[in-house]
C-alpha cells in the first residue's frame, strides 16, 4: 500500500510551484501541490475539463474566479468544490511559508 | 461553489464517530471523519468495496490490517492507500484530541 506524508519533502528551495501525483487512477487523481509565494501569470486562468476539489492543509492563498468581484481567501483546512470549465486563477499565495494543497480531481 | 474548513463545526462532545461527505458523486466521495479515542469494535474488519485513500490531517491514529503483524501509525499529514476489500480496522486514536481524517473513496 502507498504510503507517505504530504508535509515531507519539500525542498530549501521551490523556483517553481511543486505538482505531485499521490494517487492517479481513471477516475480519479489527488495531488499535492506546493507553493511559496506562487501566482498564475497575468491574464492566466485555469480552464479544467475536470471537476476539483481542492483543500489547503498548511498556509495560505486566494483564489479568482472569472466574472466574480470578491476573491476567495484560502487557509488551513479551507476547501472548495471547483466545477470543470469554471475559469479562475491562483492570484496569491502567502510568499513567508509554502502553502500546501491537496487537489482531487475527478 | 461548495466551500467550508475541514476542522470547523467539531461538536464539543463526540459520543460516536463523525462522519460527513464533503463530496458525493457517482465516481468518488470525500469523507470527513473525527475520532476522538474511538476504534473498532473488538473483531470487526472494515472490508469495502470500493478502495480508499485516507489522510490524516490532525491526531493520531493506529490502522490494523488483517495478516499483517505490524500495526501502521498515521500522524498529522501521513496518507495510505487502501484497495477494496482489504481487511483493516482502527485500532486506536489519540483519546486525548481530535483526529481528523480526510477520506477519499474512489
Amino acid at each position: 500500500m502507498n504510503t507517505g506524508n504530504i508535509f515531507a519533502d519539500v525542498p530549501g528551495q521551490v523556483p517553481d510551484e511543486l505538482f505531485e501525483d499521490l494517487l492517479k487512477t481513471g477516475a480519479v487523481r489527488v495531488e499535492r501541490i506546493v507553493s511559496r509565494g506562487h501566482r498564475s501569470p497575468d491574464g492566466f486562468w485555469y480552464d479544467q475539463d475536470r471537476n476539483e476539489w481542492v483543500i489547503v492543509l498548511k498556509g495560505r492563498a486566494r483564489l479568482r474566479f472569472d466574472g466574480q468581484a470578491d476573491a476567495v481567501e484560502l487557509g488551513a483546512g479551507d476547501y472548495i468544490n471547483i466545477p470543470a470549465h469554471t475559469r479562475h486563477r491562483v492570484e496569491w499565495t502567502d510568499p513567508a511559508a509554502d502553502t500546501v494543497w491537496l487537489a482531487v480531481y475527478y
